[in-house]
């Protein structure tokens, strides 16, 4: 199961991953959720990676069937995993780390009793601080999925037609989506937060408030799914947000791009400028050592000098943040907010998303993703910014 | 955000799980997962909906902003819960379930100790059982989504081209669907399995063992999500089988159906005959009261006779059951596994998929998606059953 050529990369991540248990104070972390899995295996898996302070991880799997090679044992139940300790005279942690913000309470106290009566602590925000800094392997994973996600957004233009509505033209990006490789599947850190493959919201649509923790909202098709496109007819005078993710390869992209079908009034190309605005700003300020929540306040500055902060990052209903970490999960750290204690680290890769909603027209703005190097972020979602007129 | 007009609908599903409370000796269940937010409201909203065991329910509402109504709560953040508990001098529960087996264990430990130290049991189980038995309305929205299901399925052979891969189709089908309107999203109960529309397999790829408990495995596109399509060439002599999901109205349904590109060998007829064997036996011997484990037993009975065991439900790797419930998820409960220990109940709606992997073909066999009635099974996903020539 462990790529022979993968070794090591992995090897890095897990170094990594120790040296953040020893300064933890743990033994070892026991890692069982799908992200995880395949950052420290390379594959999704079901089972559990057991990742020590020191020395080799074991992984214990349970499907697929059939997986061998060094440190792969395969298990039927979690029973099996104290068992083999026993067998081979490994030491049970004293001090374990479990994914507490993304497995179960009854996850939780079942794997927290498969060795005793250790001390647990929470691993999830190790592994998150571990996975805000990409290796060089994954931020070539990342930009794959940014140059296809802006090849995508590129077609948009050629699969719109007169008397679309914003679900019609969703169905044909989500098609160009997938025909220029995206896997389809978005995934999200938490279970609150549920999308298809992105979203599309146009005109008065932008200003419906959904339930969930994304920049922008809209009301959807169901109350099942509140959020993007909800059958706005595409007619003159309204924006058109484009904001899909981009899966290409196990990472995701993060872009956002407007259209119109003829002219907007001067009010949405203004405030869209604002938007790029910020976004340059924030981009020539941007370089390691930067306390990320300064973008943020940078961003609602500009959009109060520009007299737009009753529309900035939505209108009825605001998003707290203008950017996020991405990675193998759309939200993953740092969040560009107000409270974040983080600062820009080289090898982190960020999503930055200034918008407005524009009452009677529609949402405005721009999202890219940039890696940040020693010199500050590179954009790998490169597309005109402008925008863009289908008609 | 309670529509009067569901009002009805919702007060039957609110006493139902009153009774399961009481039944169960808990003062209150405190829910916060979207599917069950969508169950007791008709809405996902991000928040918590406490139901007492008599009385009327509260709805404790973060986002969307601007939600009001009767039952209805705005609150900022959870300690927002029992500050409005003593303002308006109800009583904490000492009893409270909570959703164990769906929310972490850090949201559990923050929400277990909103209201000082009650006991706290598990509500998801007693959801689970609440949610299996569906009401007249949620038949009717599966019926919808069954319809537009079967709709989506007859359409296949018009998107079908020579010289497609399995990945090519599954995009066609996958915007069939959404045209049709599917929200898209598929929704699975736990945290392990992940998939996007659902899964096309065509010949060997069928016996790619995968890490996911669905009946069929493949090794997907990319390790990030291995299951279903791979790239696999449509070409003669192999099977096609398209087991995607229905979640045209919040609610699922679940239906496959095997195509060819020219004739199969006999023996994959056969093994297809089986299944839809299987299928009419057990839709002949079910009524209200049948324990579900019965049918398992049957169908491995009859895989058995045919000389077929060796490629029921998989063959390097096998599926434990041969169905499961569908609602709001794809799989709700029962299971139609071995150890089982539900009796069929009238409002039951489940899926049957009985299925086989032929080394050198693929996979044959057939899922639909039926009602449990007074008189027994009724199907919803009404379509020809044989394998459908595509040539």
């Amino acid at each position: 199961m462990i790529d022979a050529s993968f070794l090591p990369e992995l090897k890095i991540r897990w170094q990594t991953i120790q040296a953040a248990l020893r300064k933890n104070g743990a033994d070892a972390i026991l890692i069982t959720t799908n992200v995880n899995a395949f950052y420290v295996s390379g594959h999704v898996f079901k089972g559990f990676a057991y990742i020590p302070a020191s020395g080799d991880p074991l992984f214990f799997v349970r499907r697929p069937v059939g997986v061998q090679g060094d440190m792969v044992v395969h298990i039927q139940r979690p029973a099996d995993i104290p068992a083999y300790f026993h067998a081979h005279e490994i030491a049970v942690p004293k001090i374990l780390m479990l994914e507490s913000d993304a497995i179960s309470y009854t996850e939780y106290t079942q794997y927290q009793s498969l060795f005793g009566t250790p001390e647990t602590l929470n691993g999830s925000a190790l592994m998150r601080g571990v996975r805000s800094i990409k290796s060089s392997f994954e931020i070539d994973q990342l930009r794959i999925s940014g140059q296809k996600h802006a090849q995508t957004y590129r077609q948009i233009p050629s699969v719109y037609r007169p008397g679309m509505t914003d679900t019609d033209l969703s169905i044909e990006i989500e098609r160009l989506l997938r025909l220029n490789g995206s896997l389809g599947l978005f995934r999200i850190a938490g279970s609150s937060m549920e999308i298809f493959m992105g979203s599309l919201i146009a005109g008065e649509n932008a200003d419906n408030p959904s339930p969930y923790d994304f920049a922008m909202g809209g009301s959807g098709l169901n109350p099942s799914l509140p959020v993007g496109s909800n059958g706005t007819p595409l007619t003159e005078g309204i924006s058109i947000m484009v904001d899909m993710g981009g899966n290409f390869t196990g990472y995701m992209t993060d872009m956002t791009r407007v259209f119109s079908v003829g002219r907007l009034t001067d009010r949405a190309y203004r405030a869209h400028q604002t938007a790029l605005d910020i976004q340059r700003a924030i981009t020539e300020a941007a370089q390691p050592g930067t306390p990320v929540a300064d973008f943020y306040h940078m961003a609602v500055e500009m959009a109060q000098k520009a007299g737009l902060s009753d529309y900035f990052m939505g209108h009825r209903q605001k998003a707290g943040f203008i950017g996020h970490g991405v990675g193998i999960e759309i939200n993953e750290a740092p969040v560009v907010a107000p409270r974040s204690k983080e600062t820009l680290e080289k090898g982190m890769v960020i999503a930055l998303e200034p918008k407005f909603v524009l009452p009677g027209i529609g949402a405005v703005g721009i999202e890219n993703t940039f890696v940040v190097t020693d010199k500050g972020l590179e954009k790998i979602t490169v597309l005109e910014e402008g925008i863009i007129d289908l008609a």
